[in-house]
């Protein structure tokens, strides 16, 4: 079975599904995206990240390239034909094709592409042996709240961590704290036992998993304080982990090559990710049932 | 006659030049650029944007996709099929065609795309009457030395300034100083008379007509100081003016709605617009001496 992608309005095998080079997604950035998680052949958390999408769309001043029910049909249709019952769906709006200038095209017509790929997700191996990160200064613009396709700062720094054999690269702002991953959230549960991720801002994305997390933690009675943290109290954590639309909770258990907490995944961090795990199982149960 | 456009190896019509939806440039903005103009079917400067385009392919550790004396027979082969005495050439590398994962791909094929189109530079009327800036805050990314294709900030700015009826938008960094535009550099005369603009640093482009106005400035016996400036100065300033590949030296007469000097070109930008468009003249003329 040969992959297809959906492209402006046609279904393509995946070799062939191209976009003109004055798409402005291609010369300006110009676009936004969203990744989502499938679990069974349904998307986990859709609502959430529509409405993450349509922020993101606003911010940059653009509109739907079609309704939210097209888009949800499209979405459904691009799994159903790839067959992925457990992958990811990646989403992405550009403000379409466009004599090259930098100011708004007069009249927009917006792109959208939608890809699917099977994959289980977390790796579970990861979740028992933890993952190490690296950090690199964050280079990236001031509006980091809106998920654009101008992710060349988080290239770099995901391969600053690959170079370094870690999973990925946590990010300091010029006042030595640690914004969040490449593609991820951060968190530890610092040297008084708190658990700690930085509060929205515009430094950082609103992650849909740590949205979650914090529901999650709630009904485990668990307390988190919105603290950002340096890269020394990251250091001197009892704990650290990330999360992320694919790698849901996951432990870090060194940091710049240093071994955190016992150099194992802990149990706070274990806790969160069996318990996020559960939930998504009855989202997806839930779902199921609603569906009989 | 029909647009042709290069993309990969091929010569394309225009409406049909594609990439594909996973070049790398389409999802993370993982590339860099060059807009070479053209005088008499001719790139002005060529072997400094050639330069540029090197060290920003370094920046982000890209290698050239064809071998330099490949890419400029590229360059004037799409210059003369479409026809292009006056105008510009576009040269676009990215990290090529790769599946979905934000590190680089372990064997890339980096992407190339050349287009070209007329367009006499600068536009005359501009130069007579001079042209309007707003300020906007700098939202970009601590390298913006790289000329990179992550352009979302600088479409952001300029539509800013569109929106005003303004021409440009110079860009506000966290410490009140002004850097440059979204696609200029940005230069004033000040209340004292000196000529400034902002050194070269991480926080701007390495402008090629910035460089060529310093050779102009030193030939007419004029001092320019490398000195960044707040927009209180720029308000204050004698005069101010912009420089870029296709702005050439374009007096700038408002900032925010307010006129600067008199509101109407001042006489050291217009000195240096001339100087400046002779020294371009005299490139070309001596290029053709050269040909024949």
């Amino acid at each position: 079975m040969s992959r297809i992608s959906y492209v402006n309005g046609r279904y393509l095998p995946h070799r062939q599904a191209r976009v003109h080079i004055e798409d402005r997604g291609y010369q300006f950035a110009d676009g936004v995206y969203e990744v989502i998680a499938i679990r069974h052949g349904r998307p986990i958390d859709y609502a959430r990240h529509i409405d993450r999408l349509e922020r993101s769309l606003d911010a940059i001043h653009l509109n739907w390239p079609v309704t939210p029910s097209v888009l949800a049909q499209v979405i459904r249709r691009v799994c159903h034909r790839n067959r992925v019952m457990d992958g990811i769906v990646y989403v992405q709006i550009t403000r379409g094709q466009a004599r090259r200038d930098h100011a708004f095209p007069a009249r927009p017509v917006p792109s959208l592409v939608v890809t699917a790929r099977s994959g289980r997700l977390p790796p579970a191996a990861l979740l028992e042996t933890g993952i190490d990160v690296i950090t690199v200064p964050d280079l990236r613009w001031t509006r980091c709240d809106i998920k654009s396709i101008a992710l060349l700062p988080n290239v770099l720094g995901k391969q600053a961590a690959r170079d370094a054999g870690a999973f990925e690269a946590w990010q300091i702002d010029a006042d030595g704290f640690i914004t969040e991953g490449t593609s991820t959230n951060a968190w530890i549960i610092d040297a008084s036992g708190r658990i700690r991720t930085r509060s929205l801002d515009r430094s950082i994305l609103a992650g849909i998993t740590r949205d979650v997390v914090f529901e999650v933690a709630a009904r485990e009675g668990l307390a988190i304080a919105q603290e950002k943290f340096t890269l020394d109290e990251a250091l001197s954590a009892r704990e650290a982990f990330l999360t992320s639309t694919t790698s849901f909770v996951l432990p870090v258990v060194k940091i710049d090559g240093k071994p955190v907490g016992g150099g194992r995944p802990g149990p706070v961090s274990r806790r969160l990710a069996a318990a996020y795990a559960a939930t998504i199982d009855a989202q997806m149960a839930g779902r199921a049932e609603a569906a009989t």
